[in-house]
């Protein structure tokens, strides 16, 4: 036997200015390297910054030419105030003066086939994809999924907060959530099984036994659109939970949490939101606007009349958030009161209306990022409005028993952490917010 | 354009002491219900708690008998000390003084096909998990699941403190990490494609960009056993990290993790702790054994010799922790350097004693909970290892292009969230710590 002795933590956040003219060690594969005469730079690459290192050769015994980019190095040296203050690295202001040189891991091929020392990544987007693992170590590539996992996080400790339960859901399930053929078949032993398409059956299920129920994990849709503005396998922010005014109550528990999320965002993302060149949103007031009144904006703001039409098109969301940001000086628009028609058989229906929903949609520069509204929880209504869409109500008995057995009056949404974190980093491509995207074509690396 | 007011955001701490003498408003689901001469008792079921709520005929009004459990109510009520200290209620000392009730909505056949008032939930497993949306209102059922929720949460956080980028890596991919037989086919538009083992590909990549990677997510095994070891799928608390020391480091983070998991456990799971009746396990050294010694300690303890064998048996794992439990006090073993053979082809081989790998098991109360190890980080090797197991290397081209480009010397540790979570709450079978489980045989709900 033998016993470790526990280290000391490691902190992601290095505060230099604390530890000006202290000696430091810092180990990191190289971003950049450039040998001068006298010595040269080395752009060091840490977890979430890219510190610039000198190297004098008269005090450092180590070939700076013996180095490459992409080597691993253990670096000795001194915080000294920074004598060049590239834009690029981080944190400005602060250098180190290397004494101590220790090479760890090399390359076997060198350089990288992407240049990840500009400014931007000039590349296609399918070669982007095809290099993952390479032009990732693109500094801004980088800051994307610094962004994304930190939205990620504090859309599950603000749910805690509030009284929320993780729950993790199957993903493979006997039968699809949403219905219809976007579904992916699963050989599962002897039988066939699909991949879901949403927890929207578990979570559901879920508020019956805690209340209050969030989940953070893929979704799968064989959706042939190859498009901007979709993926074949996303991460589904959801969350459901019982009603006690309204659907309202869904609203504000969003809201509530998109703040959080901001927040952290602009407490621990500074370098990656500088690096990127954009300010987090500002969520100071809860904007909403009935389906019907987007049709209007539409037609007031272009001419175009889609008052007929049962959903909002691409060019209407877009059309309403410009009017919201002028009109309201907002980012933010609850749509709220979609017809039934375009809605899953478990929307509510608005009493007062029963053509429309409960639901919204939440709009967010120009996309929808969110749906939700309040869910039947009635079993006859289930079956009634099952029957009316011709749907085998007996393939959902062990959904139903929830509802037969009893069930809260509650709602929940959906929200997908790529299209936030696109329209959070001012990306046209929802695929550049996924580390490894699917689509129709696209399954490797 | 309407404007919604945000709402306070609701705690699921609700400290009853500070409420005594106060009215307050509790919205729940009606988990026991007894009609008395003089008015009875609401057990109410909210988040984390059981409440006693006590009705007095003579100042309510609405007729209790007309109520039944699972019907979901808005009380409203004052906060007194309790007359009757039930051990099933949390918070014990406090009752709510009835003095209005709302019925919200009510179960359409009742009562509950099991009883889950009584303190154990009296039936078989395959029963359990057919009635799953209804068996889990069982307090205990429950707890086990806030349990599981906060493991993920504080797994998540604890390595964000530590300077770990959060990744969600695809699930649907290209080819398996492991290789073998146990993967699960999709048809992928045109194409097959496979539901990932692990996410070990990805974070090894991810480790070159971030330095400190982590995942929690599901991931699928087509495995044919169905013991009350396995799932078919679950959710596995992976990181990656570089390693500064050695393979050490990892089992010092994880030590780390724990450390913080089970504070939180302490913290916020309280009533489910006590629920439950355990108390969270201890972890105030790290001790490791070599692989030999637990084939030794099995031999020294009950005569049985292992010693040819590359891998633990369940019962030699067991051994070894009533051994570490009587010997060093301690509920946690680190077992080391596994032989070669039995470790995937990315595991390092000890430079010392190439039979030998530079990984680990996690063993807890009985079970291994963590599999883990430094891997390789050169190209060439990687080529060499896969030539030598006859794996086709021109198939993992996308995943060795970030080893030919350059990578640290780095090792990481999956961990299994249910097995955690059955050992923590001292369940007799994983497939109970699994929300809607998946085996063999069963695919619903």
């Amino acid at each position: 036997m033998k016993e470790l002795v526990l280290a000391p933590s490691v902190s992601s956040h290095i505060d230099f200015a604390s530890y000006e003219g202290k000696e430091i060690v810092l180990t990191g594969q190289i971003q950049n390297l450039r040998v001068l005469a006298w010595g040269g730079f080395i752009i060091l690459r840490l977890p979430n910054y890219l510190v610039q290192c000198v190297v004098d050769k008269a005090k450092v015994a180590f070939p700076l030419e013996n180095l490459a980019a992409e080597c691993t190095v253990r670096l000795t040296g001194t915080v000294a105030p920074a004598q060049i203050k590239d834009k690029a690295i981080w944190p400005r202001g602060h250098e180190i003066q290397v004494s101590g040189i220790v090479e760890l891991s090399r390359p076997s091929v060198s350089p990288l086939p992407v240049d990840t020392t500009k400014k931007e990544l000039n590349c296609e987007l399918h070669t982007k994809f095809d290099l993952r693992p390479l032009t990732l170590r693109h500094p801004r590539e980088r800051a994307i999924f610094r962004i994304a996992g930190t939205i990620y996080n504090e859309f599950g400790e603000s749910l805690a907060r509030a009284g929320f339960t993780r729950i993790c859901s199957p993903k493979i399930v006997f039968s699809g959530a949403e219905g219809g053929a976007n579904i992916f078949k699963i050989g599962y032993f002897d039988r066939t099984a699909f991949l879901a398409q949403s927890p929207q059956f578990y979570k559901q299920m879920m508020v019956g036994v805690f209340g209050r129920v969030y989940e953070e994990a893929p979704v799968f849709r064989a959706e042939e659109h190859d498009t901007s503005r979709h993926l074949n396998e996303y991460i589904s922010l959801d969350l459901e939970m019982r009603l006690e005014n309204g659907f309202e109550d869904i609203m504000q528990v969003e809201t509530a949490v998109l703040r959080d999320v901001f927040a952290r965002l602009e407490r621990d993302c500074a370098p990656e939101l500088e690096l990127l060149g954009v300010t987090v949103p500002k969520l100071d007031k809860i904007v909403t606007i009935k389906f019907s009144e987007a049709h209007e904006i539409m037609l007031k703001e272009t001419g175009k009349d889609f008052r007929g039409e049962k959903d909002l098109d691409p060019e209407e969301e877009r059309t309403v958030c410009e009017y919201a940001r002028k009109t309201w000086d907002t980012d933010f628009v609850f749509v709220t009161h979609y017809p039934s028609a375009k809605r899953p058989f478990y929307a509510l229906d608005d009493p007062e209306n029963p053509g429309e929903t409960l639901s919204f949609d939440l709009l967010f520069r120009g996309i929808e990022i969110t749906t939700g509204g309040a869910r039947m929880y009635r079993y006859e209504d289930y079956v009634k409005k099952m029957e009316s869409r011709e749907m085998k109500v007996e393939l959902f008995e062990s959904y139903l028993q929830a509802f037969k057995y009893g069930m809260p009056p509650h709602g929940g949404l959906g929200l997908g952490l790529e299209r936030l974190t696109a329209q959070v980093c001012g990306l046209a491509n929802v695929k550049e917010a996924s580390l490894f995207p699917r689509d129709i074509k696209r399954l490797e690396p």
